[in-house]
């Protein structure tokens, strides 16, 4: 039984302050969705003493110890030999480990270097642990006293893949049923942090139950996760059943479903095609939509038209509509996507134009002001939003409203 | 002399992985500026038995500890007492913290309770650090052998104010001058991290500096930091210099800039407009270029030709072309930045067209090929790449390997 996990992070990037490490975070929060508790994070350097004092302390506090980063082949990546030292074993290559790197390396036509070698060393007993989206394989080995190591790449999206794919389900596969937990994730739109905590007021959750909030703008998700007890499947749908009834309106997925993958669902559903006209999000809607695979499906394509004269040209928006009415207008929006509906002959069409900043403001149309529109049918209307903060996140903000908008929009 | 500060991050919500914890991050990046390492850093839930083994283990660590969070007026709020119980030493109410305080709440017409008073209570002997930001002050303690603890508020801007205001002041304060680190970071283009490796081979650092890679693909940069010795300032021109001598060609920047703000400054520089055709991008290079504050001086907008229809109704590809030749390939590639550039009277012009995948490769043309041209006064060519890895790593390479042709053929 896994119990308590102690995570380590390492990379000299984490203890200079240029890299935030989000693994341990990562980690931390699909253990806890498990029902399973982190005792202590460690952070050190590409360092052998600090790694070996790091995996002794971690030893003393936990059943597992996770770590990430140090598997790359290059000289500061010290991980696999340290963690062979700490158990007094030797470096094995792995020939399959060795093989598929080789493998990797021609199929990608990137010269070979010996050196890349390293990354097929493992310590004597270790069961490999596949990387299925980068280079380095991880591994898992006994550090005595029942206690086991785990260590996984250090590049999020590969610590990412590894968990999914072969630690979770390991983990799971230890626990007994009854310490399984019982968890689903909503998606919402609408919500402040704050508006979710004054809504979710009413909910009894008793001993067993825990609801946790991830807010990763614009993104905000809940998580409901019954850990025990005997009327644990009751429970948990008892619980499903009163979160659907008071959030209803800002579900828009449950699971772990992103918004654009929702909006190409319904988009494929109702056999629709989708062209997108684009201002101050310059692209980043086109790229959510085509970053889900089998978007050619449904996406026709679209034309970020940054400068006016791009919106006059890709989209016939009149002269004297960005004249009278300036390029951040109900008019201009209108105008936008029906431009780009008729340019392009698809079924459904969205237009966004707003001000980004951090220039460009004006007092009656303060940098976040935002006017988008949708052309689907006999149905054409535009709507206005004021967003807040940096570039970044007016982008980001202004991209899920338009999704959001999109999806509503398609389910009628 | 402080050398090495050991950093706590307190409070249960780093713990589920609920909140991702920056301010270790932060302190350490203002610290390494001032070339002082951080050997580790340790993260704990608001627990007593933790918190005091963090406390040990620290203490053990470092010269100095800084830690934060758990300083508020609520019940989870320990570490002030906890810290008191550590080094043997009672609570006691800091007279002007609690004028402060009582100030602070009647300012702003909040309703003021007793349990606030928690927040002006220190273990007996510290010296408050001012919270310019918020309500709760901090502490520096005395913990014995030498070492002391700075404590400060767990919100990342009042931790960061206190920083600013009165801790990295402080700790300059006992520096001499010959301790501050000299630093300097490389983008990089087109290597790989053994490649790297390999090419830093000769590079004879000496004790005294360090060389640290990052990896975040498509992007990799390379560190150098020379933190002490009575020759730091030759040594750091004699290696960076020799950096640059075997990396040259690699380079992009140095510095922090991403290489979308590269080409916008060649851009801007140079007085041209930049208009892009994306194909398998699907808006992504815009949505890079876009990212950068400005943008609109340089970029005129551009076309998401997604369908072949789009291709030829936005750019004028020829049908016998896409008939005879295929989207991805040479020829469309040539006719897409041809067209964008006629379209928009761009003076530089970008086409990418490729296969992003999961599905839809050939054995001729398997996922991750990608045709790319770009128009340019006379210049007009174009280029084939072979990525690898999945769809958003095939739409980050492309747009890497996009942006950094752009950038060499700005330079001439």
């Amino acid at each position: 039984m896994i119990e308590r996990v102690v995570v380590l992070s390492t990379g000299d990037e984490l203890m200079t302050g240029r890299v935030v490490d989000t693994n341990s975070t990562a980690i931390a929060s699909r253990l806890a969705a498990l029902g399973i508790s982190v005792p202590a994070v460690l952070k050190v350097g590409d360092d052998r003493e600090r790694l070996l004092w790091a995996l002794r302390t971690a030893r003393d506090l936990g059943d597992l110890v996770i770590g990430t980063g140090g598997l790359g082949p290059t000289a500061d990546d010290l991980t696999t030999e340290i963690v062979a030292q700490f158990i007094g074993r030797k470096l094995k290559e792995d020939t399959a480990a060795a093989d598929g790197l080789r493998q990797r390396f021609a199929s990608r036509k990137i010269d070979w270097t010996e050196n890349n070698l390293k990354q097929a060393l493992f310590p004597e007993g270790s069961t490999i642990i596949p990387n299925p989206a980068g280079t380095a394989p991880g591994f898992r080995v006994d550090i005595g006293g029942g206690k086991q190591l785990v260590w996984l790449s250090g590049v999020p999206r590969e610590m990412s893949a590894m968990m999914t794919e072969t630690i979770l389900p390991w983990i799971r596969q230890q626990q007994t049923a009854q310490h399984q937990a019982l968890a689903c994730t909503f998606k919402l739109y609408g919500l402040t942090e704050s508006k979710l905590d004054d809504l979710l007021h009413s909910v009894n959750l008793g001993n067993e139950a825990k609801l946790s909030f991830r807010a990763h703008y614009p993104d905000l998700s809940l998580r409901l996760a019954v850990t025990s007890g005997e009327h644990r499947g009751l429970n948990f749908v008892r619980l499903h059943d009163q979160i659907l009834n008071l959030l209803g309106g800002y579900i828009y997925a449950e699971g772990d479903t992103p918004l654009e993958e929702v909006v190409g669902q319904l988009l494929m559903e109702t056999r629709q095609t989708l062209a997108l006209a684009e201002s101050c999000t310059g692209g980043y809607i086109s790229h959510r939509i085509t970053s889900v695979p089998g978007s050619s499906n449904y996406y026709f394509g679209g034309a970020v038209t940054y400068a006016n004269d791009a919106k006059k040209r890709f989209l016939g928006v009149q002269p004297e509509t960005l004249d009278k009415h300036g390029a951040v207008s109900r008019e201009t929006a209108l105008e936008m996507s029906q431009g780009i509906r008729e340019q392009t002959g698809a079924s459904i069409a969205l237009s966004v134009t707003g001000i980004a900043g951090p220039s460009g403001g004006t007092p009656d149309k303060p940098v976040g002001t935002v006017w988008m529109s949708i052309s689907m049918g006999n149905f054409h209307d535009a709507r206005t939003f004021q967003f807040t903060g940096d570039r970044e996140r007016i982008i980001q903000g202004t991209s899920q409203a338009a999704l959001n908008w999109l999806r509503t929009t398609l389910l009628g």
